[in-house]
């Protein structure tokens, strides 16, 4: 077989480079971990170098970099204050373990490092849904429709449905940007599914394609926040994107605690005093946000909750931003997904009488497309002069790109009974589904059981948050090594295991109560041998603490 | 064949709606068009509303939205103050223009817009690589890799690459996250693509991939940007994200002139003029930017003015932004594109004496993958504090999208000789890159011979930046528009030939000075006809206005 282009370059670059090869970063990082001792909760982590051997240029020292002109006094402010704990420090120790593992398996008490720490269920074994993935190609490489050997490798509603993708496309171009918002004839199409699924008219010019809901949401917020005069409400625990988002464009994220012990229940008193309480501090409130089903809390809000909160925003004059992207995730047959709008609508409000942003994503559902970055916001309720300026906004960027559009149109109009891809389409998603449920019960039972921890259920999305009632001891420990006790306990529970989860640290919390997030998405087979060793290792952590 | 699902979903919702379907936007449009004159100059299109229409309920009428918590006194107002031309208010007018001519053919004395407005190729009917296009259709739907039918399809390299790049990624999962910078063996093959176009190292963990370049643009000035008090030096006429981007950051636009006369020269005394006038207003300038081949005016950049550039911004202090998307893109045989990283490298300054960031797309260049939303930004001479916080703030939004990741990969690291699909690859590469540069030539000529109309030649980049002096009849007829007068002329061009370009005010010029921007896009074929239309135009233009 050919040799790999790579390769190639590679070779002619050391042949002709005029400075002797940089050392990689990879090889640095292994250096650095055999002299020190492996990452552990008595290392101080607590401003992470992740950078720190990436150039060889640059030793890391202060008087050697003296020259540049960015440093962290004069960067952004903002850009220091945001955090993101998904992906930040007890990932960067779990990536050294990784590294580490290929070369040193001997020196570590697992063998692999299993990712409970985001929702990425591809990442961990997942199969993407077929259809969507015939319809991808077919869109990607469009000679393909024109050859007969097709037939033979796609099914034939794939084949139709990318036809019919591609006549709404001008020129077929799936290469050219589309319009702002997104190709007109795929917000038809969400448009379609969101009617569907609610029973309610939905404008495909009310729709903006985005990649991912990321987007989405600091669109919003740069809408939003003026000044750090302008309040958002947003859940306590959150999903860190809110506090980041919010930290990035300057504004005051405003907490309402959910009540854990009714099961992460939300309150409209704790709303209304945490917006008097905004008020008297001089914060306007300019919007509530929602997540339903709760990240990382799992529970799935009553019609009769989400009622109260819409007559909430309405008398209060608040945008509702409603996280809506684990809409498919509900696992419970007492609970159902009912989306904002359709709430609102049902109660009789109308374009005129709420502001709403609903967010939808293809990384979540049963599809969990995450790598493609696809997404939209529906944004009904905001004056035209309004939303021209989210349009312009949008038009910066000039589109998502169109492998995400195009899946987020497929999520929002799946295969109907007669197509060719149903029934296989029908098994794949319902085989998701029933095997997500079931870890998440298993998970949730097995945390239930250890000494001192106590879980909500997953009622919904991808994740337990259960609160770990820690040992003073333990919590001394994590003091004196200058870390939260749940960050404390997550790092120890990654050297023993292998095992990433997020400590409650890091979603904010009920001051002095302490929770991690753990995904539900290791694959079946996986979930015992993670119950055991997670059994064992907090046995042994309380053992080891206790008072 | 089945009734596309879509219709489907409709017809169902049509049923069982509990209020009567709304009118669609595309319906109110033509209304709207019908109720007033085909837009012209003369219409009052200074606040365009895009939106106006969009949504039933909200009749436009203040009264009745006034319950809407959002209003244009409430919003961000760095929000209000961008303002992004290429997708403005011409687009606007193009887009019902084009919507009418559905049915109203015989109003209009053309059959087609034709968007000269934007860098969109693959709009205009260039076809995409084949090899770029089997690579991701395999790596879309991995399944097709097990079949044997697929080798009749693809090209034998395409498969091989398709397998390189899978095991490049955990578990294979392209519907995965990757890594925040994107994934590692993908940013190898970058660095490695860099290394072989510059012959100096490059370090894949400097590489930051993202969703096109414009988001790498926004990284960087969110980063740099804390207030007003904080400068960009930016070229004028600039592409208009620059602008764009500092306006939602609250910085300020430091320009600089770039001289027409010498075919838009970029001058160190210019550069030192502005930053002295900056700063004696209290602007601290933080870097600047550089867009080399130049957008939107073609000019490519001699490497001894690079050096200059670079010894300016070592000098002083600033980051050098280096936008060189179109980098592949040059036409003419007396100029060569060379990366500002080279370019200092090869003067011996290393990580410790510049900071640089490179901006590089998949959607320029003779791939045009503008809908793929693929790019990337290789940063050096930043200290590891600093870069880490640029990967935290990538890490908030995940990750760019995988398909741009692999097509932003393949661009860096094409076919080679002795491959299977070489040297259909090189004909399709070179075929679209030496009609650029026919359709380049042909346009330049053809506007050089219109009356007060003088154009500096196309080197690289995908426009042409004529300056048309305009007569004071028509300047006045503009002013009692309340249009500027290059808007004043663009939108007469568009009512008269269906031809879509860019104001020069959109990109700022030379006060007093008018200019338009006019991609080389359109398909060879059809050069002819534009020539003759904005020809005739002209003329009538300039008789009808002729002092």
């Amino acid at each position: 077989m050919r040799r790999f282009v790579i390769g190639q370059a590679k070779n002619l670059i050391d042949q002709t480079r005029r400075r002797p090869p940089q050392p990689h970063h990879h090889n640095n990082l292994r250096l650095l971990s055999l002299l020190r001792p492996p990452a552990s909760d008595t290392t101080p982590v607590s401003s992470p170098r992740l950078f720190s051997s990436s150039s060889s240029d640059m030793s890391g020292s202060d008087s050697s970099t003296s020259s540049l002109p960015v440093t962290l006094d004069s960067i952004n402010p903002k850009v220091l204050k945001c955090e993101y704990a998904v992906r930040g420090e007890i990932v960067s120790i779990a990536q050294r373990l990784q590294d580490d593992l290929k070369t040193n398996k001997d020196a570590y008490p697992f063998d692999e490092i299993i990712y409970c720490n985001i929702g990425n269920p591809q990442s961990l074994g997942q199969q993407p849904i077929t259809f969507f993935r015939e319809v991808l190609a077919l869109c990607s490489h469009t000679a393909l429709l024109d050859e007969s050997a097709t037939h033979g490798l796609f099914s034939s509603d794939s084949i139709d449905r990318a036809w019919k993708i591609l006549d709404q496309i001008p020129g077929k171009a799936t290469g050219a940007y589309s319009h702002s918002q997104g190709i007109k004839g795929l917000r038809d199409a969400i448009a379609a599914g969101i009617e569907a699924r609610d029973g309610f008219p939905a404008d495909p010019n009310d729709i903006f394609m985005t990649d991912g809901a990321s987007p989405g949401v600091h669109m919003m917020m740069q809408l939003l926040i003026s000044s750090e005069k302008d309040g958002i409400l947003c859940p306590i625990p959150q999903y860190p994107l809110y506090s980041a988002s919010i930290a990035l464009h300057g504004g005051s994220l405003v907490p309402y605690y959910l009540d854990e012990a009714s099961g992460w229940g939300l309150e409209i008193s704790e709303l209304k005093k945490q917006l008097e309480d905004a008020k008297s501090k001089g914060i306007t409130v300019r919007a509530l946000a929602v997540i339903n089903p709760g990240n990382p809390t799992g529970q799935v809000l009553s019609e009769e909750n989400q009622r109260d909160i819409v007559d909430f925003c309405k008398k209060e004059g608040l945008v509702l931003l409603a996280d809506e992207v684990y809409q498919e995730n509900v696992y419970v047959p007492d609970k159902k997904f009912h989306s904002f709008k359709k709430v609102a609508r049902s109660m009789g409000y109308g374009e005129k009488d709420i502001s709403l942003v609903s967010f939808q994503s293809i990384s979540k559902g049963y599809y969990g497309e995450c790598g493609k970055r696809g997404g939209y916001m529906e944004v009904t309720g905001f004056t035209s002069d309004v939303r021209e300026q989210i349009y312009k906004v949008a038009s910066v960027n000039l589109c998502s790109n169109i492998s995400g559009q195009i899946l987020a149109s497929l999520v929002m109009s799946p295969p109907k009974p007669g197509d060719d891809s149903y029934d296989s389409y029908i098994a794949e998603k319902e085989g998701i589904l029933s095997s997500l449920a079931t870890r998440a019960k298993t998970l949730e039972e097995a945390l239930n059981k250890l000494e001192g921890v106590t879980c909500n259920r997953a009622e919904g999305a991808m994740y337990l948050f259960p609160c770990i009632n820690l040992p003073q001891k333990a919590i001394a420990a994590a003091e004196a090594a200058k870390t939260a006790p749940d960050a404390f306990y997550c790092k120890r529970l990654l050297n023993a295991t292998g095992i990433v989860v997020v400590p409650g640290s890091g979603f904010r919390q009920v001051p002095g109560t302490w929770h991690f997030r753990c995904t539900i998405l290791p694959q079946e087979d996986k979930i015992p041998a993670i119950v055991n060793r997670l059994t064992e290792f907090h046995k042994s952590f309380m053992n080891e603490f206790r008072d």
